[in-house]
């Protein structure tokens, strides 16, 4: 299952991942460096998933390439059961003409719209609302309380954190001359496709016209916005409290740390990794790593944040120089003149 | 309707606006700028809104003075039907002593408290729940699953997008020298003029006594957040993940860039623009444009943030001035002693 | 009751805090400075709360230690009542083998999972989603449409803000070479402590494996965000929009500021300052006050940014420096070779 190399006791029995400070026997934890060798010799856990080139230990180990993705492997495996249908709660509210298979679990209190299609083993949280003409793919699971506005794709293995609403309008007006706002209505949909998840209380606006898309894979962290029209590629990481402003297009593996901000209409490539706090106001090409604010490549950033707090005597030695310049020239003039 | 200059066929058949590159025929679209005359070559719409200087093109098209004004004013017109009031869903949970008149649309699971009073055409999403005493202009739509808290007063045609929250306590509290915190009751209310629309999950706080408040035509964006007893003027934008601390006074025609925060009392006059990510620790006088923080006048941030990147190397040219200068002296001196 | 000594009429008959400008006959009112004295002449506030060496004023004034401090807990007495319990609502959904006291309050449109288990004097407002195995405390307070989902634990007399999520998912996930991200299964919980109170759309994620920790008596703001694994100690304050990354640990009286940030894996100190929009990149002992990106003392960090807006200027000086000091140089190579 994991392609790794068992040492030690044929078969431990196992029924959990755990860490490695507080695993019990019976559960799996797993050690990424040799650091913290001295924890592995008091573990409790009966199997520990060590690296390849870690030091031989007097326990049950399996050597893998990667520890941490073994382990995950391993506990998606031990966790694996089969979808527990619940059917549709009396309580929820299912609207006209939907499409809803016989193996979902509709919860407790929630709304379904018009003509929205569920795939199979769906999962909907209690207070969930799920507008009209939204399609739901398998296996999709909504936590409780999200809303889903209305004509809202949303692929396969997708899943939802609470409070996360997904096809609000775009926030865009236009403006007359005495400084009001029109609103403009935004008439496109929100696309989310197969394996995003999504924490909680993020946003993703509907796009103006055509779409707000996020591709297969994204996984995007609580409180997160997402404008109008922006488009994030496959297998991207926004961290919390990140924003991507409108019509921004983000590529493939892209990176976003914490708190971080990308300005509207922009281009970010394939595998740019923006710094925590970071905020972008250009386009950035592929594979580039960049931070600060405005963002620059991530050395630059960090010669010039690492200079900042020398300037105040910076200062003081230009004073300096200034004075000991003027002195000597005022020498120099002496000399001449004696 | 937008007191423009028709150029072409006297009267195409108009059903949607759609933007330039994906209008189909039958549509609408707009063109700000001639870089786009290429597009509007190619594009199947079946009439164009044009700057008054566009260049000629061999197609329908309106001169106007501002084609993406016009465009909105068009869509608003186009989409614009009769309120359709779907009453009461018998889901819907009303409390004592409402004020609920015939022709709105309360969709199914909604929760309205005690002496709420609506407006004509109000709309109210599924999940919303709208405190005791609540009172609603006409016009005025929740999305679903709004959180209304008791006392908060809304104008006609406010509109809120999902997962907001009015009415919050605000974040006060008194200290011991223990350093406990003992919470100051929130008496106030907010109070959201006409046509103010607030954005997805957002956070408006109730006062501590008296108001908050959110003047006519004001809109703001998702995440934001607006503390107890502020006061923001009319027609101002606050953009996504932006936030305002406690008892500030906004002026009329604020423009507040994303993730921009302003501190606690202080006073921004009207027609400040306040860029993105900004940090406001001091007021700040009317029509001022600020960035940095803490802000300072855009033009002086903008010379200090292109100078940023120059400082490691500013350290190296100051060490080599003083070497260069030291050099000299004992130059000078030698000259002198020899 | 406050510790404090009443000057002028004997027993002012109070009935509810006010603010000084707005408060009427009947109310208390307070003030904190010498400065306010021209607004304590024309309060119509029947008792102000005044500092120990507060001038004599020809007013029914009680002088105490900390004004604010004794106003609120006036203000806690005045508007004292005893708990209503209005029960279980009928549409509220209350899952299999849980255990509910008589004496609580559960909205309309309430969900409770299997095995929820209220205190004495809890109340659950409407549109709250509570999950399995849930433990809430004594006189506890969800507003409306909170979400708190399975095994998290509650403790007594604390306050959750409508809006707010506890227990979602941590952000955690292991990649693989082609850069997919594997879910972490997230089997731990969330534990909030006695006295806690949340703002309204926090998020809270529960563990990886363990609990994440809020202990007694920490007040956080609107929008703010705390993952997996964190520990906040006692007493902390955290302001809005700020948050604290995965198992990063807080101690005891910590203030974080507005949109402040601080990476995972650091021990923040008892009684350590994060000044606003500071991100913290590293574990700061106690006592320490700290701002600015990368985060460093605050003085350091005020003469840093104090000399910021003069790098333009500097960057001129040393040109000229530079200009200087090679005039002087050929001068005396010219008068050398005089």
């Amino acid at each position: 299952m994991v392609a790794g190399e068992l040492v030690g006791v044929d078969d431990p029995e196992i029924t959990a991942l755990a860490d490695l400070a507080s695993a019990a026997v019976g559960q799996v934890a797993f050690v990424t460096s040799k650091g913290k060798l001295s924890q592995v010799e008091i573990s409790k856990a009966s199997l520990l998933l060590v690296p390849k080139d870690f030091p031989g230990v007097s326990r049950t180990v399996i050597r893998v390439a990667d520890p941490s993705w073994a382990a995950t492997v391993i506990q998606h495996r031990l966790s694996a059961r089969p979808f527990a249908a619940t059917g549709i709660h009396p309580s929820a509210v299912i609207g006209e003409e939907c499409s809803v298979p016989d193996e979902v679990s509709v919860a407790p209190l929630v709304c379904l719209g018009a003509r929205v299609r569920l795939g199979q083993r769906v999962s909907i949280g209690a207070g969930c609302v799920v507008g009209d003409d939204v399609v739901i793919g398998d296996d999709t699971i909504l936590h409780p309380n999200v809303t889903v506005l209305a004509r809202s794709l949303l692929g396969a293995r997708v899943i939802v954190h609470s409070g996360t609403v997904i096809g609000s309008d775009g926030f865009g007006y236009a403006h007359d001359r005495q400084g009001h706002h029109l609103k403009r209505l935004h008439v496109g949909y929100v696309q989310i496709d197969d394996d995003v998840e999504l924490g909680a209380n993020v946003c993703v606006d509907r796009a103006t016209f055509g779409k707000t898309w996020i591709k297969r894979g994204t996984k995007i962290d609580n409180l997160v916005q997402v404008a109008h029209n922006v488009e994030i590629g496959e297998d991207s990481i926004l961290v919390s409290q990140s924003g991507v402003s409108g019509s921004t297009v983000l590529g493939n593996g892209v990176i976003m740390g914490g708190k971080a901000a990308i300005s509207g209409h922009l281009r970010i490539g394939n595998r740019v990794t923006i710094a925590g706090k970071a905020g972008v106001a250009a386009s950035v090409p592929d594979g580039e790593v960049v931070a600060g604010f405005p963002a620059m490549p991530h050395k630059q950033w960090l010669r010039m944040i690492t200079s900042l707090p020398r300037l105040p005597e910076l200062i003081k030695e230009i004073r300096e120089l200034k004075k000991q310049l003027s002195a000597l020239k005022q020498n120099q003039i002496t000399k001449v003149d004696g």
